[in-house]
């Protein structure tokens, strides 16, 4: 007889929630509807929507939108120069950014303005952190390890990517500390990242397989997979159920199976899988 | 032939120069001149100030001041509180407190004023820390090894004893980086220190005996002898040349033997020792 267990904080935080929500709710008075990137990092979303005739655009499409159209910017936020430059376009605008990330947005820029060195622990090409370096005219030293290669040197401000692993954010902490003679710390992995990566972490240390659910592309789930994969070797990483149907023969023989699923994975994907397994 | 090396940054630092000088130097109009607490950790310079007429009190002796006294702070400083019962008790007051100090005293008031928790990487009974806790009505937290023994919570302000190892500091940082969610950290480790460690450190290296000079209830003196032991097993500690006699026997084979002295030691007990050897 085999156990599923589902880890705790699994799935759409709250964040991504009101943006998925918000977005398929939405009514446009007049013209088209867009989202600035993929609305989340889920592909059976972003299908829905454009089922519903909101389409994804990019950077480069801005100038071709006319005055009657919408666009919806997504929970990663982005820079102050797209605010500018959508604003110079003429669109309605719905903010769907992140409260959390729109916080580190508004540190940045007012520890830059004060004269402060801003370091970003994560990603340089996660559109969440093109964006908040929009907040420091593009100035912040960006590390994906913790690792610095150079002595910090005057006032410095750091802050993370919401979807970081702490044991990084504690790694370019003390590299910094060795050099620095002041700095601020924001510690802004958000809480709900932090949770589900302590339930995964939890879970995986006691199961025989271990599934985590979301987005090839998703920042927090492939941390989430770095995390199980340690404790448990035969960890997989699919994006939707239909995916379970080559594991299902490697975990034959696992009695118990873990299940966790990333920020932008929706509940209806992780019940499907949880009933295929 | 022996080789005698003297480090670098050994001796008097800027603080206790300018507290010593201007000491000798105070001439006063009327009344007693008395320090608060040992000037410095000397007792060659404190019995040469003796003899000029200036005695040591402890704080229990300000009640017995009388208005035509002065009270010489020295660079340690002293708590908010110590300034008030001094102006209550109406005497004149020479503060010597080295401007470092001054520094870390500042921050603690704003950052404490503005609802931070204060951490403080020191030694709870040293006058410089003792002083700093008076700026954040003694509510500091104080570790003296780095290791904290609770998460911390809210907002921390971290600032250092100016004599402090860098190895702590990082050690401190480290973990209240694990727990903190927001914090700011002062390293005033000051720059002397840094200097005079890195320098002793150095020499220790390189040397078959050590002699470290500086009074035993001297901070930095205490950490200058735990660094050069570390690279130097044959390292001695002692406060002035006279103590030289014993350890020549234990030393006689050291062919190159390093000096270092703490920041409270004056230029002629380090040109005495470095004769004598």
């Amino acid at each position: 007889m085999r156990e599923i267990i589902r880890a705790n904080n699994s799935g759409f935080c709250f964040g991504v929630e009101r943006a998925v929500k918000q977005s398929f709710d939405f009514v446009s008075p007049q013209g088209r509807v867009v989202t600035l990137g993929p609305l989340i990092h889920n592909k059976d979303v972003t299908q829905k929507l454009a089922n519903k005739g909101i389409h994804e655009i990019s950077m480069e499409d801005i100038p071709s939108l006319m005055k009657e159209d919408t666009v919806i910017i997504r929970t990663h936020g982005v820079a102050m120069a797209v605010y500018d430059e959508l604003k110079e376009q003429g669109v309605s605008i719905v903010d769907l950014t992140c409260p959390y990330v729109i916080n580190i947005q508004k540190k940045v820029k007012l520890h830059h303005d004060k004269g402060y060195k801003i370091v970003i622990l994560g990603d340089e090409h996660h559109p969440e952190v093109v964006g908040i370096n929009g907040y420091c005219n593009n100035s912040a030293y960006i590390t994906k390890s913790g690792e610095i290669d150079f002595p910090m040197k005057g006032k410095i401000c750091v802050v993370a990517q919401t979807t970081e692993k702490q044991s990084n954010w504690v790694k370019l902490i003390t590299n910094i500390a060795e050099t620095a003679k002041e700095f601020v710390a924001f510690n802004t992995i958000c809480k709900a990242t932090e949770d589900r990566q302590k339930s995964a972490e939890e879970i995986s240390k006691e199961v025989d397989a271990m599934i985590v659910i979301g987005g090839y592309t998703s920042s927090n789930t492939t941390k989430l997979y770095e995390i199980c994969k340690k404790n448990c070797p035969m960890t997989f990483h699919i994006e939707n159920a239909g995916e379970l149907d080559e594991i299902k023969e490697k975990i034959k023989n696992a009695v118990r199976v873990g299940i966790t699923a990333g920020a932008s994975t929706p509940e209806w994907i992780i019940k499907e899988a949880m009933e295929n397994l």
